[in-house]
């Protein structure tokens, strides 16, 4: 190896780790504030809590979050990102626009063990948010981001022909932002009611519904 | 008056009081509870807390609930009662089936100030519930009971003509429960974008596109 490509490497290669550790670590820590939440409730998951959790000390913990809002905040900021992640590769993946929709949509659902944590911990910080106004402030934006991508599947679906052309587009988008909640709730709350091959189905039955004619 | 009169009265009239005044107190109290829980969330709801609240002693309280444990399950029992009462008198006023199931769902969503109190208390003990198992089990017979009334709606529609004769009478339940939960999770967190009059309209129009033709 010449001494410049040695050099060279040696300035270049600590960042790399460094982004990919940085980013390990963010979701270690943000799946142990999950833990503490899904196990404890919201209350307990104290910065304290936390490290113990995560088994590193409390000063560690000072780069990612100070105080009990900022982990909220964290953990809250953690299950909408994923979310919009994996959102973003199931509509990359193509296919017809219904089938794709529908796969978009139930990336917010519990349907898998990730997904239950991500809804439950939503479902804690959502409550929260009613006497939490910094978190508050998240909540309505996830919240908004949904109900403007509801809105924006149900134009898509009329767009492609799937949906009725005469929708009330805002209103169903209101409609099935709704029924896209209120199955992610019923089926952290009541999941052998109803398990993830029964929520896929009322879903894909509400999307199929838009295209009965009146 | 006759003395055996005067007896009778004396024997018989304290009953009659008494019974308004535990429903009053038992109100009263309910209500305390759901100030502290709505201003301070469910952790801060201790029987302590509430005592202050109420502007009462500890000692009295105890005729009510001992531990925080029964002070949330005396809090959300009070909510599925109020709900469960307005919800049979709008049954009982009568008037065509479409409209009267949806006067009697109305009743479980946020469209006043008084069930928008019982919204925000039945969330924050919703997602409660899924840390505490003893209000678990009554978080889940409460959304059992609203569960079987959507489909009841259903099928009652699908008799009266209303709705389609060959709908999937339980995925419609489940769909319907979905709506009305999702709307009311929506009305408590986004009230400025979801206000009681389009509220209403979302869950009116769910009811009407049940008679859609496929």
């Amino acid at each position: 190896m010449l001494p410049n490509a040695k050099v060279a490497r040696l300035c270049y290669k600590p960042s790399v780790p460094k982004l990919v550790d940085a980013e390990r670590r963010r979701r270690e820590l943000a799946e142990a504030v999950w833990r503490v939440i899904r196990r404890d409730g919201v209350a307990a998951a104290s910065v304290r809590a936390v490290a113990r959790e995560a088994g590193t000390s409390m000063g560690a913990l000072r780069h990612w979050f100070a105080t009990q809002d900022e982990l909220l905040h964290f953990a809250m900021t953690l299950v909408v990102e994923r979310a919009r992640a994996r959102g973003q590769a199931a509509a990359a993946a193509g296919g017809p626009p219904a089938a794709r929709l529908l796969r978009v949509l139930e990336e917010t659902l519990p349907l898998d063990e990730e997904r239950r944590a991500e809804t439950e911990v939503w479902l804690a910080l959502t409550a929260r948010a009613l006497v939490d106004p910094a978190l508050a402030e998240l909540r309505d934006r996830s919240a908004a981001e949904l109900h403007a991508f509801c809105t924006q599947v149900v134009r898509a679906l009329v767009d492609e022909g799937v949906a009725r052309a005469d929708l009330d587009v805002d209103l169903e988008g209101e409609r099935l932002h709704a029924v896209v909640d209120g199955l992610a709730v019923h089926a952290v709350t009541r999941p052998s009611a109803l398990p993830p091959a029964r929520t896929r189905e009322v879903l894909a039955a509400h999307l199929a519904a838009l295209g009965d004619t009146p």
